[in-house]
């Protein structure tokens, strides 16, 4: 499909199987993402400019230009990357309208040379890049890269384009192939400056994220407090066969390489990420689609080690998760990415925010026992307590990636190629590209019908395609074409080819009915149990659907009877609540008997929704009432 | 049973309902403890010994009194306290003759106000005290007082002696009531004050350490990155009901509270730590006694949060429970607490040292998934990869608190009071106290037969008691007394009382066989899963034992056939080895169908074995055939 390219891509790769639509061709007019998106652009990105100017993160660029930084510098190295992502949140959202006095900070605080971190190398300080492996001078020059990108793409390039491409001319000077060969211990200036080469077609960009992505994996970053494969530092990205060490860090690292394959060509680099991506889903992910397991370091776990209940899966990792398969998608065409995707978007980012908009999940635990205390809208809090939604964190990435993620989510809908249009994840939408203009009615997940009328289209074939999502196999989804034909599809792309006319109907009728999953017996700390799921949405138990007060560790389930929906959303399934009492010495808490509890009709509600009644427990896998040892 | 009191007694209570022996009293004289004492005499003081000078940490003292201490320091802020944690050992294991060229520089660098700590106070370091939180200076005092006790209690007062109670008069004149109204962030000093107020009999050191008792739980440490629970500051200690927070400094301060209540007569004290240690033992105890099973800040999870693979289970934890449990059992008389030591003594602290003396666990797994690579002998690892033994940690508390704690093993075998003598842990041993001499014959826990033979008795009857194991609950253990007579026993104290004559022999017969342990439902990540226990000895899978290279995870046992023991000390049990590939998408691992695999014998060995055969995958909860969901 030939259409005059739209310049308001977060990504845009110049080949591969699919293109991306412009944020303005992609119009969400209803449901569960306009909702948030409305909450995002109303209320959270304010929460997050008026948290950071109270914490003083804002202020440093401030304190940097008047030359008092080295007294009243606030927040932790990285603090200026959450500004930066913020702008990026702001630019999207409103078309490239950022506030310019923080802009005009920002630039007054860069150095002549184009270098600019508050944290180092003023009087006082520690020196420019005396820390690669923790100082995350590059990483935070990664995402004013990507604010810079974005002013460019939503209306022309502007004051942080400038000072962006400033930060990366001197990134280029300084960490050429004849200059410092390190790289930075958190990725992410790699896909920025992709995407800088690709807004600007300055091929020594490219070649810079190249050289980032060539030279990790050679213990440059030394051992650190937690090994090599932290910083992903242990082995080649091209030689690594699955995504390990911390979980955000493995995926920008990821997306990045995905890039720079596809700017250059290079199909064996392309092979390892989808390796890595592969198995990562396979043995690494929580079936939210979180990532990383570790509380401690952040990180991924060892194959089949996702604890539900020290589940760390971090908001970033599924942000970061989104943007990795993104790319593949682009460059493969394989709909198993929009999948995950949208997993990830329904289940660890649609989780993060509060329904206000004003506190957000930094871990995205898929069980908590016990009943949290929730924190004061006034109070940042350490990331230790992440298993609350908080409305700041001491480390703050998640908010603000939040911010970004649903600002961009219009992007994610749908993309063209030479055959046609690809529908990948469902909205009430309006899309109109090229030639081409489609209004998509739907009440997704809520509902399984997507309906997709045409409103505008060229006058000879085309392809409408529309992705059977994966959860879909087992049960039967039908495609409705124009004309009335109604057939069966199968999870993968289902496809409509013709001379679309204005007013021709396609429907997709996905069969959203919740039913039981099954564990895998490797996941040992889910043995014995099942979990709900309809349509994308995993569901869970909460404590404050159970009766007498009980929390959510006494209920079992019957997996043998089907659950059923309700009509408020909610679904019901059969089960006991019993609380076994401890037991005397010798040695509790093993060679316990099992305790009969009283048959029950238990509630569960969408996991994304969990945590907006007050203080609960809260689980998705349930023990089921034939598992006593 | 009156007796001359031996003075070289690590716990010395005033009061209570038994009376520990002295270390000039119990002789270990062969067996499982016998190796393992020998190898920590011979080999393994002096590898502390000498890589702490390598590292630098004995340097730190010449560096301080030198003036170069803040361009020289080496190690963490708490390097200090395993320099005085070994030279406890030493003075237990040589009777106080500890180095003197060591204990030289030490005195050196106290100031003359009693202060003494190589990270704080001096020139271009931070001020004394600016950091009770995370600074550990009253931390290192108390492992300096428990040096100097031990010096004076092995062979007199010592030079050693001498800058301990400078500095605990230091502490006292400084944090009295009056005085900084603060607490260190890491409970040891309260402990180690008590054991100073009994060696000295000086109040102001037992006034003090309840003070610390009293003022913790206040908040006064701050949140911190991991909240107040982690350094016990949620609450005072007599209103907690479970052990929280960091497990090492929750069973040191649980142990300084009950040194407090004994010597105060503080029953409600005392009894709020024993209501700790209950629910703790209850709820947050695996199988092998380690405690806290937390990565992130090494603390005790919530209720039955015990992943096999995600074990912290710190050898120090393992070494802070013994210490607990022995002095609840000196206060109360109840066994229960030599239950829990033996298993702590035999599953974690036996487990942590190899063979050889030369690394140490840091962590105790109960699973591990991946062959590791053990670490050179001549390198020092963080401590994040502590499930390998390593020669050497930047955080290197263990090797040292494991060589104290097999120093003074022997003051664990036996107790007395006014009736007579108690045995609660077995070994080859002979014992000598006030008017009895005892010669105890056993390879325990290789075999379940112990015996006691009498060589010196007072002429007037007294009584022999005899701790019958819980582990042995479920199987019959028999007593046999001097004249023959045999008689079922059940856990709790067996006993003889009589007039004992030289030879007589009393013979303790307990039902060492391998069995089932069933896992208790609430535990998630054991549910489906059985583990063999001998004696007090867990087993484990270790896959230098499965045939075909097969890693332990592809285990399942039947635990429906009874564990066969074999000469050697394995055990054989029935079950199935099968590899489950990886299924393709939609979304794997879940909705997993079972494989069958080959029924096959598999050998499990005592888990404190583990790892010392080459890099090896290990787990001690085995899925069983019948757990598929």
């Amino acid at each position: 499909m030939n259409k005059e390219l739209s310049t308001v891509l977060p990504v845009a790769p110049t080949r591969g199987r699919l293109r991306p639509l412009g944020l303005d061709e992609v119009r969400i007019t209803g449901g569960f993402w306009a909702a948030r998106r409305h909450v995002n652009a109303t209320v959270s990105l304010d929460h997050c400019r008026d948290w950071m100017e109270r914490v003083g993160w804002t202020g440093n660029f401030r304190a940097a230009v008047e030359g008092r930084i080295q007294h009243d510098r606030r927040g932790r190295e990285f603090a200026d990357s959450d500004v930066y992502k913020l702008l990026e949140a702001m630019s999207w959202e409103t078309g490239g309208d950022v506030d310019p006095a923080l802009t005009e900070a920002i630039a007054a605080a860069q150095e002549p040379d184009g270098y600019l971190n508050t944290a180092y190398g003023r009087p006082g300080q520690q020196p420019r890049y005396s820390d690669l492996a923790w100082g995350h001078e590059l990483y935070c020059y990664g995402h004013l890269i990507q604010a810079g990108v974005a002013q460019a793409r939503a209306r022309g390039e502007g004051e942080l384009t400038k000072i962006a491409r400033r930060a990366a001319d001197h990134v280029c000077a300084l960490f050429d192939a004849r200059g410092n060969q390190g790289v930075c211990g958190h990725p992410e200036i790699e896909t920025a400056l992709v995407e800088l080469a690709r807004l600007t077609g300055e091929q020594r960009y490219l070649d810079q994220a190249a050289l980032f992505i060539d030279r990790r994996g050679r213990g440059t970053l030394g051992d650190g407090e937690f090994g090599r494969a932290y910083h992903q530092d242990d082995m080649p990205v091209r030689k690594a066969t699955v995504l390990r060490g911390h979980a955000v860090r493995a995926l920008y690292l990821a997306a990045g390489a995905v890039d720079v394959a596809v700017e250059t060509g290079d199909e064996d680099l392309l092979a390892a990420v989808g390796r890595q991506w592969e198995t990562a889903v396979a043995r690494r992910t929580y079936l939210t689609g979180g990532m990383g397991s570790h509380h401690r370091d952040e990180s991924f776990g060892d194959d089949f080690v996702l604890p539900p209940d020290r589940a760390y899966a971090e908001t970033c990792a599924g942000v970061a998760s989104v943007m990795l398969s993104w790319r593949l998608l682009l460059a493969t065409g394989e709909s198993r990415f929009a999948d995950l995707a949208e997993r990830t978007l329904f289940n660890v980012v649609a989780t993060s925010p509060a329904e206000d908009g004003r506190s957000f999940f930094y871990s995205n635990t898929l069980h908590r026992r016990r009943r949290g205390t929730v924190p004061a809208a006034d109070v940042q809090i350490p990331r230790a307590e992440s298993s609350l939604r908080a409305p700041w964190f001491a480390v703050s990435c998640c908010p603000t990636n939040v911010a970004r993620t649903l600002a961009l989510l219009p992007g994610y809908l749908a993309t063209t190629d030479d055959h046609g249009l690809q529908l990948h994840q469902y909205a009430d939408a309006e899309i109109t590209t090229g030639g081409i203009a489609l209004r998509i009615r739907t009440d997704y997940p809520s509902d399984g019908r997507v309906s997709v009328r045409v409103a505008r289209s060229p006058d000879h074939p085309w392809t409408l395609s529309l992705r059977v999502p994966a959860w879909a196999a087992g049960a039967t989804a039908w495609l409705v074409d124009p004309d009335g034909g109604r057939r069966e599809v199968t999870p993968g792309m289902a496809e409509v080819t013709r001379v679309f006319r204005p007013g021709d109907e396609t429907v997709l009728e996905l069969p959203v009915r919740p039913r039981w999953l099954g564990a895998d017996p490797r996941v040992d700390a889910i043995r014995g149990t099942a979990a709900v799921q309809r349509g994308p949405l995993v569901y869970c138990a909460e404590s404050v659907d159970l009766p007498h007060g009980h929390e959510v560790d006494a209920v079992r389930v019957d997996a043998s009877a089907p659950p059923e929906e309700r009509a408020d959303g909610s679904v019901a399934v059969a089960g006991e609540i019993s609380v076994p009492g401890d037991r005397p010495w010798p040695y509790p808490p093993y060679d316990a008997p099992p305790t009969a509890g009283d048959r029950t009709g238990i509630v569960l509600v969408p996991y994304h929704s969990w945590a907006n009644r007050g203080p609960s427990t809260m689980r998705v896998w349930l023990p089921t009432v034939d598992s006593a040892p």
